[in-house]
């Protein structure tokens, strides 16, 4: 082994650690922990930025890009070169001024929203937009403030890119929209009805299995807010939630995070420990080439595999045996009807594949406008009022229910809402791909998998993040522009 | 916080980390797991190593000797400086070289226990022996090869003082022995049964909570070999195992385990991210002074209260309402019996109360053979089998039920061993001195445990590693010797 992949190696494996202490911290960590755990991630972090940042990495990368024969050895050697510039612009106060705010900023963030009160919110998220605009200043940029805070999650996107590309989205979406809402409204009330968390767990690891989940290198867990974390590439954690009350919450829930494991299983095995399997600039372990490229994995599989009419043809019949007193009065066609409703509401978690996009897009011309300074912290309620308003018809009753709803600005995270949409675009665009291959949908008819999971495989998960999501869709999915099919899926499902 | 509190609070962090890293290994872990988590346990504690040697450490720990004001101070800076000492005088192809030869003296002795045959894995103990010795010499000592490989479980113990101690035990242990196996067996049938696992795992989970384990600073978990394990001292994880057919694995194990989890949960606060918490020769976080006063206080809670007639006074109506079937012809005092009832057997593990220490002390004969050399590993067999006949009266049927049964010279630990006899004698020291407490005899006579969870906590478990075991066994223990309590536990229990 090379002093380069030696090093990479060991950063990988701190990241990787990390990871495992977050898994812990959301999944088995008693309330105890949580005082010092937050420290030992910390110190694992500035050990892995100090390994980053060592003459001798340096040194090893140099060499390793003069010695590279192939693409994929240049593009380590050239990401860990890329990362040390990173790190070395972005000074240690920053950093720290940061994870200090942070911790403080979502403790208020709490506060606020469950008072449903902005103001007490507010100054944080001042002091968290100034934070977040020293950080564009720090990495430097040509455009826009806001194109740096992006690539760290989509990288390659930038301001100008968004704005063109949710431009064309919305356009599109209008006329679907329009179509959805004047349609009646199909029964919904057995989805309410209740159902007993045992049951809900034993139908959702059986689907994540059908899916190609393998409970040999991964695990599927309870959680409180679902999320997929890796260990390495053969120990993939995901999560679900069981709402006793509301079924689909469990069941899209864990496919989702199935779609995420599944792309995190699939990398390469030669990758496992090499740097194309860490993202060394956000310091954190993720297999997948963008956070946009990853979330398009996890709503291929939630909604066009586990939404579609073919899977449930395969699954509601087992679906149904689990809850036989719940559905017994619920037709396959009740079922696809209630779990493919448009419905705009307030909340952008709870949101259906339809209004999902105008609840990011909200959230994208805030964050940019905040951090080119033409939007005020004091005017994100009203701009926000005035969005919903627009886009969705509703009338924003609270702040709890506006602007206060996620966590992310109270964690310091700008650049990332965009990627959500990015996720949408791309599964479309790969899916609409994939179905013209007829072993694929053959399979898909038949509740066989395994000929979709090879393509993405040899697409997409094995390339780790060797490849961009741009040069991996030119291959994949070349033909097919940017909203095309993702807007003809909408049209199909909503309003045909 | 000082430059030394810094510094060695970070190390901790690491240490911390690699805890976490073990218990998931050993809990939660899928099998995809195991080919990296090895790996990414040295990377750490490489990185700890290295944290330690680092001049900057030095510097700050001389800083903090001469800034000392309290004998704590003084010592956390004199643990630091030991600890260099230490690591400065092990070379690091020597870890490497055991790290590498565990790995395959492990997977050899699995398949040599699988198939019963010593021959399979002697040529690896015969390499771990050597690597043991080389180990000691790079240590460096004064008497025996064997003393600084005890020091690292057991701070201040040699085979010399061991050889004494263990000859005074021996004499003791034998006429208590011979009447209690003069004695006709109680029955024992029922503890054979069917338990069920969910029960068992309900009534174990009751009874660590009655003896006062904090399941919001904790977790009891499933693994196939209990243990305990901190996170830290607000995250201590206990586990246990249940076996259907045979209940008093699951009780005691789980007493066991919570005894050793008291011990980390009663850690003075201020102690959880200093030196004190940590021990930095073994690069393992523990909190406990020495491996011995770990184990004192798990037999504690497990022999001493968890095989009472009070315990059970308190407890068997419940056990028996858990399984009214299993135990519906079974009285107090027949359960009393049953689960205090000596019979020589060939498995260490398997050893009731009165037999275990003559397991524990052929072994570390053995060891101590080994590490002077005037023993042969060919030899280990015979020696085995000529101690089992003559302290037991049992013929050794096979090498699995004989020198193969324990893992630890696979991982290449020498010296443990004793350990566990120490806390058996140093559980019955402290347990004589508390019942004269009326407090606490009250307390355990009426199912409160609280005072003798005070007493355990002002005397040992707050001091962490501050102090050594037999400066606190000196002022909680003063006039009791060392043999004395324990052989006198054992006599009322067994031969009264």
């Amino acid at each position: 082994m090379s002093t380069f992949e030696t090093l990479t190696g060991r950063v990988n494996d701190v990241l990787c650690a990390v990871n495992a202490l977050q898994w812990d911290a959301r999944v088995m960590m008693p309330p105890g922990g949580a005082e010092t755990r937050g420290q030992q991630i910390a110190t694992l972090k500035g050990l892995a930025r100090q390994m980053i940042l060592a003459p001798e990495m340096g040194d090893a990368a140099e060499a390793a890009l003069e010695a590279a024969t192939t693409e994929t050895d240049h593009r380590a050697a050239q990401a860990v070169l890329e990362a040390r510039a990173y790190h070395a612009r972005l000074p240690a106060s920053l950093l720290q001024a940061q994870a200090e705010s942070a911790a403080i900023a979502n403790a208020a963030w709490v506060e606020a929203r469950a008072r449903s009160d902005f103001a007490i919110f507010r100054p944080h998220l001042e002091r968290s937009v100034a934070l977040a605009r020293q950080q564009a200043e720090a990495l430097g940029y040509d455009g826009h403030p806001y194109d740096p805070m992006v690539d760290l999650f989509e990288p390659g996107e930038t301001a100008a890119s968004l704005s063109a590309l949710f431009d064309e989205l919305r356009a599109g979406l209008r006329p679907i929209l329009d179509a959805a809402l004047g349609r009646p409204a199909p029964r919904r009330d057995f989805l309410f009805r209740d159902f007993p968390v045992a049951e809900q767990q034993r139908f959702c690891h059986e689907i994540a299995g059908a899916m190609g989940f393998d409970f040999d290198r991964g695990r599927l867990d309870t959680t409180v807010h679902p999320f997929e974390i890796s260990q390495t590439r053969n120990d993939v954690r995901i999560t679900s939630r069981w709402t006793p009350g509301y079924l689909p919450m469990a069941i899209f829930g864990s496919l989702h995070e199935t779609g995420h494991g599944l792309y995190e299983l699939g990398v390469d095995p030669g990758l496992t420990r090499s740097v194309h399997a860490t993202d060394l600039r956000g310091l954190y372990a993720v297999g997948g080439t963008s956070f946009g490229m990853h979330e398009s994995q996890s709503r291929l599989i939630e909604n066009h595999v586990g939404r579609s009419p073919a899977f449930w043809a395969r699954h509601f019949g087992r679906l149904r045996d689990t809850f036989p007193e719940q559905l017994g009065d619920v037709t396959l066609e009740d079922w696809l009807a209630a779990i493919n409703c448009a419905q705009p509401g307030f909340i952008r978690i709870e949101a259906d594949e339809l209004t999902y996009d105008l609840h990011i897009m909200l959230r994208v011309r805030i964050e940019m406008a905040l951090m080119d300074g033409s939007l005020e912290v004091a005017e994100v309620p009203g701009v926000w009022a005035e969005a919903m308003a627009q886009d969705l018809g509703l009338k924003v009753p609270d702040d709890a229910r506006g602007c206060l709803q996620d966590v992310h600005w109270s964690h310091n995270y700008f650049g990332s809402f965009p990627t959500y949409t990015i996720g949408n675009l791309t599964a479309a665009r790969l899916f609409a791909q994939l179905q013209q291959d007829p072993a694929i949908a053959t399979g898909l008819a038949q509740g066989d998998y395994a000929p979709l999971r090879s393509a993405l495989q040899a697409q997409v998960w094995r390339h780790g993040r060797a490849r961009s999501r741009r040069e991996l869709l030119e291959t994949a999915a070349p033909e097919i522009g940017e909203t095309e099919a993702y807007l003809a899926h909408l049209h199909d499902r909503f309003a045909a």
